[in-house]
């Protein structure tokens, strides 16, 4: 298959290289921490060649925020169970679950390092943070049109998201069930 | 001055070789970030012999957490203003200056990649914040045998400092004075 054959063709290869490749970082994040690796590193393990992956993501940095937002997706979809207090239990609890779960500290950490690793993490960052924000507003904006509390995403990233970030981060955990409706409780 | 000599003289010599290598690693965060710099290059920098940095601070990680440790000591000391809500905001104020200011984030990144990197990094994030966390303790113990509401160290851990350190770790700035005393008085 030839270069422009098989950009032509997103599904079967190019859906299969994304995999591979969104696995490997996965792994080696796991390993070796975020900062520990290179593209060519990921491209060993994922049996590709260094240059699909900058052709495909452009840096490191780009790779490493695509691959947070499609777990932080796939893994925490946002709830919608009719009532504000129950879409933000439900919520910081999906939250809680992935950020301690097996992968979830290396997935903070990487969110954390693209904020302090030069312009392309920052970039990477930002455009993580403005997607996850943009559909926890949308949540938050259904509950207003319902007749709910007006509530902005900055006001559960700090009262909720934010807290139990640093939890994790410093090793304060576990984030038990009466400690995160907690947090939800005090907030609304 | 042979090595047995420099070791029973903590004054003179050894202080300026631990000035020295201290601002050899601020600088260095503050240039590559953190993780990207090894003992050889602080002791380039810091015009010692890399055997000099592992006979006193062991490891990177212990290093990084003292530095981390002496400068929050030195430009962060708890308050003693008389009243909780004065001592919260004091500390809460100088908290946003400390992690606002040129070093700010970089420390801020070290807190927070040392409990994700090992080990030796766990314990030397751990020693760091436990020491914090003893002082910040003994600030809201006095307020309680004044007779004013008794608070837990996690209570402003999660109330005041994740919500500033989220968000200059995320890079939403300014933390403005109206923002950081909101988060007192809520909390109060």
């Amino acid at each position: 298959m030839d270069e422009r054959e098989r950009t032509r063709r997103p599904g079967g290869r190019s859906a299969r290289v994304g995999a591979q490749v969104h696995q490997a970082v996965t792994d080696l994040i796991g390993e070796r921490g975020y900062g520990n690796f290179t593209v060519g590193d990921v491209a060993a393990r994922a049996k590709v060649a260094d240059s699909s992956i900058y052709r495909r993501w452009g840096s490191l940095e780009a790779l490493l925020g695509d691959v947070a937002l499609t777990r932080l997706n796939a893994q925490s979809p946002m709830p919608d169970t009719g009532s504000l207090a129950g879409d933000l239990r439900t919520y910081a609890a999906q939250v809680a679950r992935e950020i301690t779960g097996p992968d979830g500290p290396a997935v903070l950490h990487l969110a954390v390092a693209l904020s302090g690793g030069g312009r392309q993490g920052l970039l990477a960052g930002a455009g993580l943070r403005a997607e996850r924000t943009r559909q926890l507003q949308a949540m938050l904006d259904r509950a207003h049109d319902r007749g709910e509390p007006a509530l902005d995403a900055l006001d559960v990233l700090d009262h909720i998201l934010a807290p139990m970030y640093i939890r994790v981060l410093f090793g304060i955990v576990p984030l038990t069930p009466d400690y995160i409706d907690g947090l939800v409780d005090r907030m609304l």
